[in-house]
């Protein structure tokens, strides 16, 4: 039997999404972390009824714990620990310790700031978190990291009441994982193992035929939580099972290399981005690019350390900067196409050149929405990756979407492609 | 009495924190233009059990509009508008028509695909997207943007079920709304103006501040709802109030204007990106960027229609880069070092002249984490923008944050640079 959790995240910032909400994800993986299967996550503002609301849904849903952020400050708006003590039937208390260590905190900040800051009157601010020091009877406290406590009520459900700043909200959950009433409401939790496979190049459906290969033939198939996710061309695959499924998930991963070995390319939950990094490590790289415009050098420094291996780039946007910056023959543009093959190879070769660099990409392609033709719709990009022993691999390809699409999925392809062919692939 | 709504994220990946929801925030931001009040957002996983518990939750709130996001691919674990069929009572079944639809969609993917892709099995494609043409009884279809259908579920609550890809999510959100059932079921809303002021390089607080002398100088100044967010340094303000009180807000904007011309960029919505892309036209520009390595290029040529005013840039990440290819004097890095002003403007001047550009601007800084200095610190950024009129404005500033803030920060001061020059400014 495992242990489900739900987690409510409050506030009218986040439920509006002009604050963009850090603690459920947060929270989410440190449950998984911890072998609390989640449930649900619920969002709200900070209105007492709708809080409630969410509190007894999860706890008619049965959920063993619930983890609140969010609404533990001291304005009026601030309501989340007065609903939680509504929601556990305990009444409200003030803890003049607590209060005491709050005003302590206060008056440490006060003094910090006061070099630059107006007068303050300090008795009015501690009679505005005079609030946060009343805690539901019978409830943990967690110290504040911050000047918000958190508390944790036991009980079915077990509630965790963490305050919204992230950078207070995470330690302190650290402080409650270790309470007695977490640990017990939590006692049946199963540890789960995790593992990201990622794939280049398959379709969705393509890989759900695979899977339903896998129903038939692996024995304990159905005892793993599979879950696929499509993005910019790469497909990934988290597959969670309890350590004694080893075998199982090993079957999987045969199945899956079996069936699909050429766009298997991390088994590990590497990305292609760690896999290039560590690739290019004692080589030096250049850029020329066109429709994807100093996208692949800005994702290439994207990691520190990066200036080891990364010369620079050119965006050759124009066909002037193409042949005055890299070296490409104008006549070859005027005979292809900006668009073309030998252009690419051209700006390839010109970028290894330029930079004196051992590795080049370049990129020259039709993002749209207009520029298109019959014979080079919207979408069709020229890949080409030249390595300094002479190695040139050059590829077209047509790429559905916006023109945000093409250029982030080109920049994608390119990645792929300097992987392989630094792997000693044929970049196909 | 005012229309509520809720929103439904369904999606393992999502709620696992894996992947981060974009539509939860963005479908709360349309039905606030809409006039209809957001109450919750519910976050679970692919499971129908609880997908039916949360809508079921919902309908209980005695919310008028549930819209969901997810779960309508063609595995197995998209189980979305089947949950909402059975939560409305309404039986599931094929319409042939869509069915064909679909089928066409796929057709043209794999051909246009076929040329680098091996060959694939159509019927088994077909298959797995027969049951994305399974529709509620009643229900009206809202045609895919991708090759997932959604659908509007008219009742009390009325649902409306959309795909999870927010490229296909939000122009299919513009039909839902445009359906009878939908209009039918917010009938009641009230319509608000939202009107959006930018600023930048005004901390919170000192907007704050004018925002409380509004408080006592403004009639009506309560009746606005503002909402404020900062984001690389822009400050955006966010303000709804109904038709009757254009006044009020006239007041609120000459108040803002009186206090803070200088960081009032724009009044109309219109993004830095916008202004740029309208101050260069007719014009030329040429980037050449270290730090930001290639976002500057690819920021500027995000948008449609940038080749005709974009010819390149370099992206000089090394010392030779900079000397070999932006002509800066190596003599000039070993006396000031890359990162300095002299080298900023050396760069901005060679890109002028390397791409026979009107408008350049360059950048050289230290986004960490590494190969910071007392001197120097991570987060030192140099800007020169250099015009064709032999005007330059060269400025050094201290960004806060990890290595991704910084690059993207200096990304966005760039603009604004690039902004003020183009339009007379200093610069400053």
């Amino acid at each position: 039997m495992s242990v489900r959790a739900g987690i409510v995240v409050t506030g009218t910032e986040v439920l509006t999404g002009r604050v963009r909400d850090l603690n459920g994800p947060w929270l989410a993986d440190r449950l998984l972390e911890f072998g609390v299967e989640l449930a649900h996550i619920t969002i709200c503002g900070d209105r007492p009824a709708d809080i409630l609301a969410q509190l007894r849904f999860l706890a008619a849903e049965g959920v063993d714990l619930i983890v609140t952020s969010g609404g533990l400050g001291p304005t009026a708006d601030d309501v989340t620990v007065a609903t939680v003590a509504e929601f556990c039937g305990r009444e409200l208390l003030l803890d003049p310790e607590l209060e005491e260590r709050i005003a302590d905190i206060l008056r440490r900040m006060i003094q910090r700031r006061t070099t630059s800051s107006t007068a303050v009157d300090f008795e009015a601010v501690l009679a505005a978190n005079r609030k946060q020091a009343m805690v539901p009877v019978g409830a943990e406290i967690l110290e504040p990291v911050g000047t918000a406590p958190g508390v944790v009520v036991p009980g079915t459900p077990t509630v965790v009441v963490l305050p919204g700043p992230p950078r207070e909200l995470q330690p302190m959950w650290a402080r409650a994982v270790a309470t007695a009433a977490v640990q017990q409401a939590t006692a049946g939790r199963t540890t789960y193992r995790q593992e990201t496979i990622r794939m280049f190049g398959l379709p969705e459906s393509g890989l759900a035929e695979t899977l339903r290969i896998g129903e038939q033939s692996i024995a304990g198939f159905e005892r793993m939580e599979i879950t696929t996710c499509l993005r910019r061309g790469e497909l990934e695959i988290v597959t969670r099972y309890e350590p004694d499924d080893v075998d199982v998930y090993a079957g999987l991963v045969g199945l899956l290399r079996d069936h699909h070995a050429r766009e298997m390319f991390s088994t590990d939950g590497a990305l292609i981005d760690d896999q290039v990094a560590a690739l290019l490590s004692g080589r030096t790289i250049a850029t020329a690019e066109s429709c994807t415009a100093g996208m692949i050098a800005a994702r290439l420094t994207d990691r520190a350390g990066s200036s080891a291996y990364v010369a620079g780039g050119v965006v050759s946007y124009s066909n002037e900067a193409k042949s005055d910056l890299l070296g490409v023959d104008a006549a070859l543009i005027a005979e292809h196409g900006a668009v073309s093959e030998p252009v690419a190879e051209a700006m390839a070769a010109g970028a290894l050149r330029r930079f004196g660099a051992d590795t080049a990409i370049a990129t020259t392609g039709i993002a749209g929405p207009g520029g298109g033709s019959a014979e080079k719709p919207v979408g069709t990009v020229c890949f080409s990756v030249a390595l300094g022993d002479g190695t040139t691999t050059t590829r077209t390809l047509l790429l559905p979407g916006s023109r945000s699409d093409v250029r982030e999925r080109s920049t994608t392809v390119a990645m792929h492609m300097l992987a392989r062919a630094l792997s000693g692939g044929d970049g196909d």
